[in-house]
């Protein structure tokens, strides 16, 4: 199963962001939610297994669905727990401090669909936000997993900023809702990746004077998985890149034009999402 | 000629930020140009009009040519001025506060390369410096110009604002190097924007449910300009919808996913000009 049938780690609650920070993602959310007309969806670390088992929300959630979007007994939710489980649920009780959610119905458990992108990009040493950026990004547009590499020319990562991008998927996972969480694993070296790369049918080197992308594109077949790779502020050197075309890495330019990191990263695989997801719908 | 045969604005010297931020931005920008072999380039908001001409460069481009770069007298650069003069020289004199350039050649006139996007969105509202990256990348993928929507759920986008993003364009341009600036043109609303819908052949409106972009894209010619249009937080009316499509806007979906309005922005912008480059691009 290697790398790509790794079982995703369960989600572990981080410190939460603070409350203003979190009623800013929740405005975005709370209208989201009504202009779209679906139910109302909250986070728990664990869901009723059963119809008709209840489980109770406390917190930042019961904050947002008694105060923000103000539901009440019988209101109708959905819950997730981010890796994977899904149950529609109704409001049964509310108090002080949190409200009871009684499952409608025996609780989901949804596969990822569509292709499965893994990132890998030397984002180690970015400041100022970008690799927070970056791993927001990432959350948002459905990265399965970000992995940062360490290159010669980008070779540390901070161990507090590991911590924060967590919490910075976890805050990203409920504002988006997607069902299952980013996995963010360990930094990993060239070395330690090649392997994975040979063990990937498509594997993306973003370089500056390939072919273009969508020239690459076409030629290929949908896989289950896919890699995006992207080097660091300096560039990967001639030897790494050799390294990885030898591994199996194709090599696709993103254009005539300078791109930071995170922008390189975010661009490429907005691209590879868009375009798996016509592959993957019916043609209308 | 129209909103697309608009003549770029001038460069106009905003505010300039301040050492430490454009020595981060420098370091990029320095290694790019290091790994890659080019000539430095360096702004000036004028340049000398023919071979044997000289100009003059101080402030922060000075600062990065000589203290960064270290560069020195019979060194060659090149010189962009941000609306698509660009000329080789090479350093004829040092002093204190900057140095003259020498031109080695007629001053070039860059005509802009590949479809121009036209990027119209709904950010006016954003909160966080969310704004700011939204511009920032824009700027760096190279839409030909950026115009706040004044819609009716994102009815508003503040006076500073403006002015602080034109900085962000400025300081964009400089770091990423592109020949000509990205316009920021003054706040718009629908009703004054659908002219300029029924006027484009290529106008696509993010909207949630419908046909992949990747589906609606090969079936359609390649042309000079195009727009994207992204609706604000709490999405486009449905009138407002309406009208856009009645004036020809292609509804495109992003996915299954719930995007913020930067990503979605940045996400169909990256896979238009990725898409674009190809067609562009000679097939190898």
């Amino acid at each position: 199963m290697g790398f790509f049938g790794a079982t995703m780690p369960p989600t572990t609650l981080a410190a939460r962001s603070s409350f203003p920070a979190l009623l800013l993602l929740r405005r975005a959310r709370s209208s989201a939610n009504r202009s779209r007309g679906a139910l109302p969806r909250f986070h728990s670390p664990s869901l009723p297994s059963s119809k008709g088992m209840v489980v109770r929300i406390q917190g930042d959630e019961f904050w947002h669905m008694t105060r923000v979007l103000r539901l009440g007994v019988d209101d109708r939710v959905e819950l997730f727990n981010g890796t994977g489980g899904l149950v529609e649920g109704s409001i049964q009780r509310i108090d002080k401090t949190g409200s009871e959610i009684v499952a409608l119905e025996d609780t989901k458990t949804i596969t990822p669909q569509g292709v499965q992108w893994h990132v890998f990009a030397a984002f180690g040493t970015l400041k100022g936000g970008r690799a927070d950026w970056l791993i927001e990004k990432c959350t948002e547009l459905g990265a399965s997993s970000v992995t940062p590499l360490l290159t010669e020319r980008s070779h540390t990562i901070g161990g507090n900023r590991v911590d924060r991008l967590q919490r910075v998927i976890f805050a990203a996972v409920k504002q988006c809702q997607r069902l299952h969480e980013m996995t963010l694993n360990p930094p990993m070296n060239i070395s330690s990746f090649l392997p994975i790369v040979a063990q990937s049918k498509l594997s993306f080197l973003a370089a500056a004077e390939a072919t273009p992308l969508f020239h690459v594109l076409p030629n290929l077949g949908v896989e289950d998985n896919g890699v995006l790779i992207v080097g660091p502020e300096g560039d990967f050197t001639e030897e790494e890149v050799k390294a990885m075309k030898e591994a199996g890495a194709i090599p696709v330019g993103l254009g005539p034009r300078r791109l930071r990191v995170e922008t390189a990263t975010i661009s490429l695989l907005s691209a590879l999402m868009l375009w798996s997801d016509a592959q993957n719908a019916e043609t209308q």
